[in-house]
């Protein structure tokens, strides 16, 4: 059981967030990496609001960070290929494939989340908002154009590259940010790839250990507290 | 001079762009990751409409691709990584430093680069919508956040960490997407920082041998052809 109190590996989580983020904070990423690599780690639980000295370990008030000791990051990409360069898993050891790798990581995280993240933020935030109601077709064409060129590359593989890497971890974390929407499912290739890559038992274990923080440190209905 | 048309790196770019987009095309990372590390490299030039199996090797049918005949990749942020491992100029050689500095680009192209891209669309491309009126100040306002996120980190040092890494250079040709406004000037020390990048040597020619290639390959006004 990767989850260990005694672990060396600390990542930083949230103790708690609205339903919408229960599931796909990004400290899943870190998690689902140190299950496929069978790395023991512990979790440091923050509440609402952060503490201030927070920044200083975090610039951006995000989670997760990591430490094992030896490194100290933030950043989900750059964890994962961290822990994927402990194990030949999750990144191959071979240049060219080890690269292809790391080019898919930041693909997902740059020239496909901010379209996605883009439309979650119009439909959970601002969805009230009269520029939200007239932006929200042209933001959701905009998704549908990045799932086609991902669907388009992937075909009928099984992962983006000829085998499951670090590039898939980060990219299916994406897709899961549309799942408020039909949108994957218009794409069957890539809503089969989402299936395949939330099958993996790590990624289940991952999923199960985030929502059980979550669970456990559920906010009491106003008055219910004595 | 990296510029040299029989280098065994090829990186990808356009023969031309518009005026708001000349200086700031992706390949200017590449370029200038190559020019800090010394080596040679020649440029593959793509016209409007690009060819359709371009999207076999981009995807996402941007720019720049890299091949050295050992390593074919996609995604700005990979191939400054893969430049990076070539030349402890860019990148430490201690796991600590290394993934620090990895950190940063992520951080560059995830937690800064969204917000900025999404107000110059807004700008540029959405002027005239009216949702793109209503958004601009809420879109401002988290450039401002992003912006002062990393300012207050920057403090007084010269580069994000303690030397200048990928890190810096990709944050600052994220800092550039901004010169249309002044809000970097808004933050002094940022600012400062955005200067020291430009400054370099190697910046210098990137961003010329970027430029060369929009004059030579400038379109003919209307009715001037013939």
């Amino acid at each position: 059981m990767p989850l260990n109190p005694n672990a060396a590996i600390e990542i930083t989580a949230f103790s708690w967030v609205p339903q919408f983020a229960q599931g796909v904070v990004r400290d899943l990423r870190a998690r689902w990496a140190l299950e496929e690599a069978g790395l023991d780690y512990r979790v440091r639980l923050l509440g609402q609001p952060r503490p201030t000295e927070y920044l200083r370990e975090q610039p951006f008030d995000q989670v997760p960070c990591f430490n094992d000791g030896k490194v100290r990051i933030f950043e989900s990409g750059a964890i994962v290929q961290y822990i994927g360069e402990t194990s030949e898993e999750l990144l191959p050891r071979d240049s060219q494939g080890r690269f292809r790798a790391i080019q898919w990581t930041y693909a997902a995280l740059n020239s496909v989340e901010p379209a996605i993240l883009n439309l979650l933020q119009i439909d959970i935030f601002f969805r009230n908002e009269e520029w939200a109601k007239l932006r929200r077709p042209g933001a959701e064409d905009f998704v549908k154009l990045k799932l086609k060129r991902v669907s388009d590359w992937l075909g009928d593989k099984e992962w983006l590259e000829d085998r499951f890497t670090i590039g898939d971890l980060v990219m299916i974390t994406v897709l899961r940010f549309l799942r408020h929407t039909d949108l994957v499912t218009g794409f069957p290739n890539l809503a089969a790839y989402l299936k395949r890559g939330e099958a993996r038992p790590a990624f289940q274990r991952a999923l199960a250990d985030q929502l059980a923080v979550f669970a456990a440190n559920q906010p009491q209905p106003e008055g219910a507290a004595a």
